[in-house]
Parts: structure tokens; sequence; C-alpha cells
């Protein structure tokens, strides 16, 4: 008890930060004033109980748990991880609707077999979205609510777009979609971790590239494209972005909790006004801010409000909350996909830099694990050799990634998967289920770090025994689209649905493919997920509708074959300007450069399905890889790692049985023949 | 004047057929009753002078003057080409505002040269579509306008969907758009060509494959599964398609001017009552459609009140008229992408069977045409022999084909375009712009015909002289595309979307592109033009939104360069089954079989860009050709054709000069280096 009461001591003072979960504070106080409340966990049947039973109170049929933080971040702090609280799912993106006797989530196919491995069937049923046959969340709320129902949700939980829309989806059958003051998982959540206000990091020019006054003009000359007095950001890395600052309340998300609403004069700051301490007040001053207005975290609608009240036209983002949204009546308010997300997305000339050179870095760290991790795992372990596990060896890959100058965090939790746990796209391995990485399967790797002049994000997938013919097949045509995207020529402003599908090509010619997008953009030591670019088949995406010069994406196709393996191969790609004869008459050729510099495996190659166009791309790019990643081995002093790296950068050369990989092999049964 | 006289009273006989014009009738009629109006074609200056007049009387600001028909036709019959009428401009799609001191035309990249080369810049300016800086039609009314203005519309010709969209953008300024029951162009049109009302065609099961009550049947399926009671039918292809008759009322389309109202209970046709005589009332008979009600052409809204009034739900297509969708209550109506398009994109087995015997037939013409062609420009002509030019180049090849069996007509009028005219997409020549065909330059053939038992559209593009290097560059870089988008292997349900990007990657590796989709649909002895499928880079494209098997498209990627040539290459392909060794989990792989049997030209390709797997893909559908179009091009005794065919589908080899042809020169200098 002692303990539990040093840690709601904590939670007292930073409650004071909460504004979106709406949590019940009175609670944790017994009527002396005395923190009581009992830590116990509670057990899924219990939480399910008592959120039904305030479901009852206020009249609600369905009640909707969604997996963002107020802010709409796809990662969140242990203090937001509601939908984890109350199904058990870790997956980064999910919604659940508890109804008075169901409960039900929805993941993506990333997520389905780790659902399925999380989830209590007892109390939870999974919907695959996705496959045939599975209503979405309209379709089944439709056929499961009584007539006219209300349907509960947090206004700080749901974007303003979904509320509009699934509220019209509601109303058109008789329902009501309402908003509830009081967020139902939080006032049940009795151990729940505190919000965090770690202190913030200034980032110096030399890494960031342009100073937040510069930054701020940019946005006021959106600002008056726009027709608007001020805009109210929300989203955490936008923030970050703008006034060149960092934090560490989001586990490997270098930000911090935040609002932002900036005017043609004025620019607030709504955060713990404890963080602003002279070093950061000195920050910003030379970053040209030295005006900012610093308020506290709750006090967003209240300052929302002022402008409201003194006739201002705001500008929200289509990603805003809808408690932001509703808080500016309509006639004042308006609406874009975010000005700052379109902004931070062009990199400037040193993010740009910063980008290629945290790359090389993150390149000898990964190499340096992948050259130990053949060694350690060569043969049989002699008896009290311990094995190399997933966990073991993501702790050792880490271990390399601390080493590299510039170093700050990972930049997620990485994916070490050994055989069928490969095939579980977004597996990150646990004490339950740590498996040993043999010579008996194979082993994806997608990892990345933080490092202050650039986020990595890297997958390689390696055979450590021999490969089966039919694991060369797949990893070749994954590996073919994966250097057609990346070797694809296109005009400016080119939708991102182009690039999911020429990553796709080659594996479709076998009747093969895969369930998750192609590509997503990059922060800058910012969100290893960040928007635009996005390279999906989505064709309503609003953030693949345009790939500008210094836009960085992954490049990630792969293939899953459910219970046995898992393929990917990932880059990290700039866009380019391309070097070829024509311009698209003036509208600008471009291409892309791969950041990434790790070999890929020749081991898992079937060189019959290579054409030689494909093989000169590879080679030249392990001579790159080779040169840009030798010395940095040589200077870590780790020449294991690097005779590792020679051997597998090797020129591949076709075989001289005479196969002419000339692609024959691609003439379809079809086709116009 | 005796002449004109009697030209008037056909049209006073057909005018009862009129409802979407709301054509000014009484003007034809002096007060003695007798026809009297003057037929002196006007000037552009009197034509917008008096619908300005008219403007003014009905205080509009601007009135819209569309390119479709009151059933959102492409192609339009003489009786309906008001956008013509009062522009000049002769292309299929445009759309023309007239305000009270500006007249403007908007049509899309296909038709910018055109347009240049036909509009009077006197009394009209032209707004190149898709081009940077080109204010769209909302923006330029925006820009436009005065407060407070209102905007006119003819309700039969412009779709609800569009209605309701620009009416919320105008309204959202603070303007009006209304629509007038009086059309403007049509109340000034003094010499316009009557509506004709052509006798039917019934088409035997043996062509269309299934019979009409099938077809009707398959129709209230749709509706049951829609909640709807009944459906508006208004495109004159799904009419002609759900009754199996075919009309001739439009050129080269095979349709005829009606509305259909379909209900759980009656089928109602409105058309001109006269062409149901015994004959087709036979052919309904059979198809199964003895109780078929015949109504007066003007009755459609009137019929579609009796329903409403009797509390009927009704359902209309996404592309129906203004005038349909608010003849039926918000609450008694339902709209949905068309059912009938649906059910009609899917050929059946007869079909299918059809559409490859008819383009065996079509090819043989177009076969004897390039032969002929060659022949007859193979050298200077001697003095006193006639050139052949686009238009007499064409007569030859509506010659071949009229000679095929089952050929009924033209699909549409051919675009036989020489050196620079190639570069005008939607080109066809008259005798202002006919040119000779030559040695010294490239030829564009894009042609059809309309068989009983399939449409055809095929593209080729020779030159007859020698072709330059970029000529040869720019074809073999389209080819590559066509053959990638004619091998693709795909899940079914696959978007449209990539297709169009297979067919431009060759080109755009050099920074190429061409300004239009890849692929249409196709009627089968219907529209040369139907959707869905649609293969277009347009992602919000409705019609390009899943392919599924026996859909029917055109693969036509092209390059213009303007002033200087046109290449396009067009076959028409079936989507068919993969004979492929996985399925996509299930989903079904898909690939295409390319109906149209024409060779490619040998001479524009520079094999140093094809790939052996290319190569053989040519190869084999060069071999195909000659199976199947020389046993005609000898049934027809046409032995210069049937040589002319064997040298021109003889095996092309990789040249012995030791390039080996592998794509090496497809590296980039970006991509992953």
């Amino acid at each position: 008890m002692k303990h539990a009461k040093r840690y709601l001591v904590g939670v007292s003072a930073l409650l004071v930060l909460v504004v979106g979960g709406g949590v019940a504070l009175g609670r944790a106080l017994n009527k002396d004033g005395e923190l009581m409340e009992d830590m116990t966990p509670k057990s899924l049947e219990v939480i399910l109980g008592e959120i039904r039973s305030l479901m009852q109170d206020y009249s609600i049929e369905a009640y909707i748990v969604p997996s963002v933080d107020a802010h709409n971040s796809e990662y969140i702090s242990e203090h937001d991880r509601r939908l984890q609280y109350v199904t058990n799912f870790t997956g980064s993106a999910g919604t659940a609707i508890i109804t008075l006797t169901a409960a039900v989530l929805w993941t993506d196919s990333r997520y389905h077999l780790q659902a399925e491995a999380e989830l209590d069937g007892t109390h939870w049923r999974l919907m695959r979205e996705g496959l045939a046959g599975v209503p979405s969340r309209d379709e089944w709320l439709l056929a499961t609510l009584s007539p006219g129902a209300q349907v509960g949700t947090d206004p700080f939980l749901i974007a303003s777009t979904e509320y509009e829309r699934l509220g019209g989806v509601l109303a058109g059958a008789g329902h009501r979609l309402i908003t509830l003051e009081r967020n139902l998982v939080d006032s049940v959540w009795n151990n729940r971790p505190p919000q965090t206000a770690e202190p913030l990091l200034p980032l110096a020019l030399q890494y960031s590239g342009q100073r937040a006054i510069d930054k701020v003009v940019a946005v006021r000359d959106a600002l008056h494209a726009s027709g608007a007095n001020g805009i109210v950001i929300s989203a955490l890395d936008e923030i970050a972005w703008l006034l060149n600052l960092r934090g560490s309340d989001i586990r490997y998300n270098p930000v911090f909790f935040a609002y932002a609403l900036v005017t043609h004069e004025r620019i607030h700051l709504f955060t713990g006004p404890e963080r602003i301490n002279e070093t950061i007040r000195q920050h910003l001053r030379t970053e040209g801010l030295a005006a900012l207005d610093v308020r506290d975290y709750r006090d967003i609608l209240a300052g929302i409000d002022e402008y409201v009240r003194a006739g201002h036209r705001l500008l929200v983002s289509t990603s805003c909350s809808q408690a932001l949204y509703a808080a500016i009546p309509a006639a004042q308010r308006l609406q874009e996909y975010s000005v700052l997300a379109k902004l931070k997305a062009v990199k400037n000339a040193i993010e740009a830099e910063g980008m290629r050179r945290a790359h090389v870095r993150d390149g000898a760290a990964v190499v340096r694990y992948l050259a130990w991790l053949e060694a350690s795992v060569g043969g049989q372990p002699a008896p009290n050799t311990p094995n190399v596990t997933e966990l073991s060896g993501a702790a050792q890959l880490h271990a390399f990634r601390r080493q590299q100058d510039l170093f700050v965090d990972l930049s997620f939790t990485a994916i070490s998967a050994f055989g069928a746990n490969g095939a579980i796209v977004h597996y990150s391995p646990t004490p339950d289920t740590d498996v040993p990485i043999t010579l008996d399967g194979i082993y994806l790797i997608d990892s990345g770090g933080q490092y202050l002049d650039g986020t990595t994000d890297v997958t390689r997938t390696i055979a450590l025994g021999e490969p089966t013919a039919f694991q060369r097949e797949c990893f070749t045509r994954v590996l073919k689209g994966f250097l057609s995207l990346a070797s694809a020529v296109f005009p400016t402003r080119t939708s991102g649905t182009v690039f999911d599908v020429l990553a796709r090509k080659a594996l479709w010619d076998a009747g093969l493919d895969y369930g998750h997008g192609t590509g997503h953009g990059i922060g800058s030591f910012l969100g290893v997920h960040e928007y635009p670019p996005s390279f999906v088949s989505n064709t309503a995406s609003p953030s693949n509708q345009g790939v500008l010069e210094n836009m960085f994406s992954s490049n990630e196709p792969g293939y899953y074959e459910p219970g046995q393996f898992g393929i990917r191969i990932e880059d990290i790609v700039q866009v380019v300007r391309a070097n070829v004869t024509h311009d698209f008459n003036g509208r600008g050729a471009l291409t892309f450069y791969s950041n990434t510099v790790v070999p890929i495996q020749r081991k898992m190659l079937d060189l019959t399905l290579l054409s030689a166009a494909e093989l000169a791309q590879l080679n030249a790019y392990h001579r790159r890889v080779r040169e840009q990643v030798g010395p940095l081995l040589v200077a870590q002093n780790d020449p294991a790692a690097y005779s590792w790296l020679i051997a597998a950068t090797e020129e591949i050369t076709i075989p001289a049985s005479g196969n002419p990989v000339t692609g024959v092999q691609e003439v379809k049964a079809g086709g116009i023949v």
C-alpha cells in the first residue's frame, strides 16, 4: 500500500495536465482527503461490468473505445492505453465497441493474428477488418442497436470528421451519436499510469535546419491563403516540429503533450507551464519566439473561446478532435488537411542531410547485429551456451544502436520475429511469445532509431540456415517490387497509389499479395510514421495525393505465410530529382534515393527470377552500402562485422550455368497471347 | 424554301418525342399555322446575343451548356448538338458557360488542340482543363459572378449529382443554381435537325446470350437488395441491353431514345409508340416480355409521378438527370451507381464469344487496309495518281469493314491522322484538315465497327517511310506499357488505377507521359465507350473500383508530340482467369486476353528497349494474329493482304550484334543506388 500511495501522489500531481480523458479525479480521494483507491488490477469481467453500469446511467447502448489519444496519436502513452486496458490488445490500431451485452474489437490485417492471440474470447469478439463477410463498425452498429439508441463517445478521442460521418450514419437509421464529458474507461481504471510531463529538449538549428519563427511565418502564409485569423494545432509532432522542441512523453516518439494556437499576432503554447524553464525560454528567444505565450494544457478550450468571442476565424485540421472542432462555431471555423503536416513533410536541406547521415550510422548498427547474429546462431549451440532469442537479439541490436553518435532512443519496439512469428505483421516479442532464433526458419527484423539528426526504420529478412525454394521465390518477388518502386521515375505530385502497385506487381504475377500498405512518411527526429506521403492502394487517402521532392517514405513490400514465415524488405527513400532526358513537359521528373544502407541477403535470392537490370541495381546498391558503412565498422573496431559486410556486398553474378536471367519466366499464361 | 418547308414538316412530326430540350415548338408556326421560320444559319454573334437576351429575361448571369443529351450520352444525335451549335467545337466532351459578357469553353486534354482549332477566339475563350493555372468551372464562376447571382441550367441536361454539387458550391458563395424549363439554346436554334425515331432492331438470343426477362429478373434482384420497389432507367445503352433491342437514333451507337421504368410487377417503356410494331411485339413475346407497357417518350415524368403518388420507393442511377431525380421526393428516392451498368459490364459467354469472333473479322478488315495502304503509299505517286489522304484512307477501311460478316456500321468516326494531326488525340479528318498520307511522317488509325455479335475499337500506328529514333523510342515505350498491362496478373476487384500505372511506367522511365486515360469499357454491339470498367488514374472514379472476370476494356497507352506526331496502340482486352500457381488466397487471379488481332509494326520498334520477355510476348501474339486472321484473308480472296500478314507476323529475333536485350538500359540514375 505504501508503494501504491506514493504512486498515486505522482498521479495527482500530474493529473492537472489531463484534459482529454475527463478523469474522475475525486475517486482517488476518500472523505478525509486521503488517497485510498484500491490499486488491485480488475478482471476483464469487472471492468466491462462497471463500464456497462455507467452506460446504463448515461442511457447509452454502445460506447466507443478508440486507440488514439486526444491528439489523434498513433503511438500513445501508457496513460492513454484505454483500448488495451479494456481488451488486452496491444496493437497500435483498433477500435472497440462495448454494448450492454457484447464487446467487439475491429482491427486491420496487420493485427489479425496478434489480436487473435491477445483477446480473451469469453468477453471479446474480433472483427477482422478487410476480410470478406466481416461487418464494418457501421454495419455492426446498425444491425445491433435497438430503435432510437444512443451511442456514446469521448469528444477528445474521436476526430471531428469521423464524428460527423458516424453521426450521420447513425442519424440516418434513427439513432444518435453523443459525446460524454466523462470517459467511461478512465472512470473504472483504478491503476492507471500517470500522464508524464518530461523535460523538453531544444533542437539546435544544426539539426532542425529552419528557425521556429520562419516556420511560423510559413504557417501564417498558409493562414492568409485560407482566409483564417488563426490555427489550432493539436498533433503533437506538429507542435514539436514548429517550435524545434522535442520531448519524451510518448515512448519512442520525441513529442510532448501540448496544444498550440497561432494567430497572425500571437503564438500560444498550452502545456505543463513548469516545463518552459529558463533553458527553454533561451531556446525560444534564439528561435525568434521570445513573445511565445505559455498557458496550462487544460486551458486549450478556454484559449480557443477567447478568439471565438473576439470574432476570429480559426483553422483546424481534418484530424482534430471533435472537442476542439465543436469549440468553434461553424461560421468561424475552417477545416483542411493539416497545413503543418504538409509543410513538415517536405524536409529542408539540413534535415535531408541529417536523415542520410543518421541512416548510415543506423546501417552500421544493423550490419553489426546481422554479423553478430550469424556468428552466434552459426551452429547448434554447445550445451550451456544460451540461445539467441527474438528478445535477446533485439536487445543486442539496441546495444549496437546505443553506440552510434547522436543516438537518442529507439523509434519503435523492434519487430524481432522468427519463423511463424514473422507472419504476424506487427509482432513484437514478449517473454510469453519469445522463441530462439535457429537455423530452421527465417528471421525478420524491423527496427529503427531516433537520432538527433534523423529517424530510421529498416527491415531485413534473413535465413540463418537454408531457406526453402518457396521462401526464396517469395523473397525475390518482394525484392523485385522493392527495386521497382525504388527505381521508379514519375512526375511531380504523382499519387502514392502508383508506388503501391509497382511494389506488388511481381508478387501478383504469381497470385501472391500482402495485406498492408507499401510506404509511410517518416519524421526527422519525430514520428516513425508521419503523413504525407503514403504509398497505399486506398484511393481515398488524402495523404497519398501528391508526392513532392524531399518527402521521405518507407518502401516496404512483404509476403506473409500464416503459421510459417514472414518476409519484408524496408528502406527509407527520399524523393529526389530524376536525371532523365525529358521532364514531363515541365512538371518535373522525380525518383527515389534510398537512405537505408544494409545488405540484402543473397542466400534468400532466386536468381532465375531477377532480370539483369534488377541485378545491376542490387549490385550498385551493395557497392554503396559497402562504401558508406565500411569505414564506420572500422572506426567502431568491429573487424568481424567489416568482414561480414565485405562478403555480404560482393557482386552477385549470373550463374555460369547459362540461365540467361532474361525474365522470360515472367511470360504469363494469360497476357495478350 | 420548298426544301426548308419539307424539312420543317419532318421536324414537327418528330418533335412530339422531345422532352429534354423544352423546344419552343410554337416558333415554327406563323399565325396562319404555316411553318415559316427562317432557316438561314445565324452567326455566333447573333446566337450569343439572343441567348444573352433570354438570360436577361430570366434574370440569370450565367447559363451552362453541357455536351450531353437528356440521357447523359457521351455521343449524341445531331438534334442534341447544342454545345457545337453555340461554340463550333465538335469534340465529344466539354462544357460551355455563357455570361452576359463572356463565353468560355472547358474541355480536357484530349481536345485541347482540337478546340483551339475550332473555337472562334472573338467570341469564345478556351479553358484547358488539367493544365496548371487553369481555373476550374467552379473557380471561374465564383470569380466572375456578382454577389447573389443566379446561374441557369436545363434540368434534363445536368446529372443530379453534378446539380447538387455545383448548387452547393454556388450556395456557399451566396449564389443560386436554378433550372429553367426552357432550354435557351433550343430557343434560338432556328435550323435545328429533328430528333430521329428510326425503326428498332430485335437482337436474337444467338447474339444477346440472355433473354430480356432474365435480365429483368437480375434487375429485380438488385431492387430487392436496395430496398426499392422500382427503377427508373435513363441511359440509352442500358435500355437497349435490357430489352435486347437496338436502334440507330445516334450515329454509330445502336440505341434509341427511350426511358424505362421497371418495378417488381411491371415494365414500362417510354419511347415513340409507333416503333413498337408487330415485329417488335413478337420479339418481346419471345423475350418473355409480352406484358411490356409502351408509353410516349414525353410521359416519363408522369409515369414516375404515378409510382411516387402510390408511395413506391424508386431507384435512380448516379448519372440520371436532375429532372428525373427531382421528380421523386427524397424520402422515396434511392440513388446508386447504375445497377444495369454493372450487370451489363460482365459479358455472358455468348457475348464474350461474339466479341472474339467480331474482333477476328474486324482484324481482317484492318489488316487488308494496312496492306493496301502500304502498297498505295509505297512510293511517290506518279502524276495523276491520286494521293491517299486521311479521309480517303478511312473510306477504304470502311469499305473493308463493310465486306465482313455481321457488319452493321462503324462504331465511331475513324481517327485517321497523319503527322502532326496524330497529336490531336481525338482528331478526325474533315475536308478542311485532310492531308495526304506520305512516307514523311507516322500515321495513326483508330477505328472500330459495330457487328451484330460485338463492338470493336482498335488503334495502330505505323510509319510508311522511316521513323526517327525518337519516334521509335516513344513507340517502343508505349508498347512496353501496353504489353505490361496485357500480361498483368491481379486479384479480383483490383482498381482500374493499377492498370493505368502499368501502362505508363515505361514512358515515365524517360520522363514522358500521355494526357488521357488508359482504358474504357466497351459494349457488346452497343457503345464503344461504356463503364465500368475504367482504367484511369482518377482515384475518385466509381467506374474503376473493381475489375471482374468477363469485363472488356480497351488497353490504349499513347504518346503525343504536339505539332509533330501521335502514337497510340489499342487493343480490346477481356478479363479472364489467370493460370498461376496461387490465387490470392481465394480471391481469384485474373489476367487479360486480347481480342484484337492486328500486327504491331516492327519498323517502329527500338529492339534495345525490349526485354526478351516482352519480345516473346509480342511474338506469341503475332503467331496468334497470323493463325486467326490468315484464313479470313484467303477466304476473302486477298492474297496481297495475306502475304503482307505473313511478313508482318514473322518472328522478331534479337539482333546478332550481341546486344543482349536484357533491359539494363532501364537502370535509372536515381533508384536506390
